[in-house]
């Protein structure tokens, strides 16, 4: 596909496993980690608003002027989702995805990597996807 | 790959094209049509932060006990990127993202379902993708 000026946005889907359950479960640590990693990595933190779970599992959801960014955490599997979608460059995101999975002391990452809004040169729509392999800690 | 009980999670991740700009530059009519999708498909909408911005676009998070639902809009470009990540199954999720592309009158989807938090029987841990055709409005 030979593409045009987009892709306009940049989503990154991260999975984290082998996290510690008690970490997961802190609701206060949580919304603390998805603030710093915005104001680390230059992102625009609107909003943020939050929930935790009973009896356990928190998730924190930040409106971003750039988009969106979200920790979910299922403290029971020592597991958490976390996604970044951001409009304009994508320099620093996966800078900030390691920071978050070090953060949570994540001992296994997946990361797919989206961009969206795609327009190929003739016209068509897509989407495009890559894994991305984190830096160690 | 053979996988014990997980997905954890579903995450459909879906780009509209051809929607009409003026409607994506409607603030209050994406937060609506964000509050409705939760209510017809069975989604709990704890909470819905959302921003307009000069001079346009609107972005809309919702945070769900499920998770998050998402509609970004970029009414120059006719474009608006969703998602919607929920625990539990996902029974209901391809009717809901067809149900916004309708309402957003999108000419053009592009849909990719992501399964969260997979385990895989030998202890690995990935992420499942595949492409999903909506059906037609």
């Amino acid at each position: 596909m030979r593409y045009v000026s987009f892709p306009l946005g940049h989503h990154w889907i991260v999975d984290l496993h082998g996290c510690p359950a008690d970490l997961l479960d802190d609701h206060e640590l949580i919304r603390h980690r998805l603030r710093e990693t915005t104001e680390r990595f230059g992102l625009t933190l609107l909003e943020i608003v939050s929930n935790r779970f009973e009896p356990q599992g928190v998730t924190v959801v930040g409106l971003l002027a750039e988009s969106h960014i979200s920790i979910h955490t299922w403290p029971e599997h020592c597991y958490a989702a976390v996604d970044i979608f951001t409009c304009g460059a994508d320099g620093n995101l996966k800078a900030a995805c390691e920071f978050i999975a070090r953060s949570l002391l994540a001992q296994r990452t997946t990361v797919l990597r989206l961009n969206r809004g795609v327009m190929t040169i003739d016209g068509r729509c897509g989407m495009t996807s890559e894994a991305v392999t984190l830096d160690e800690p």
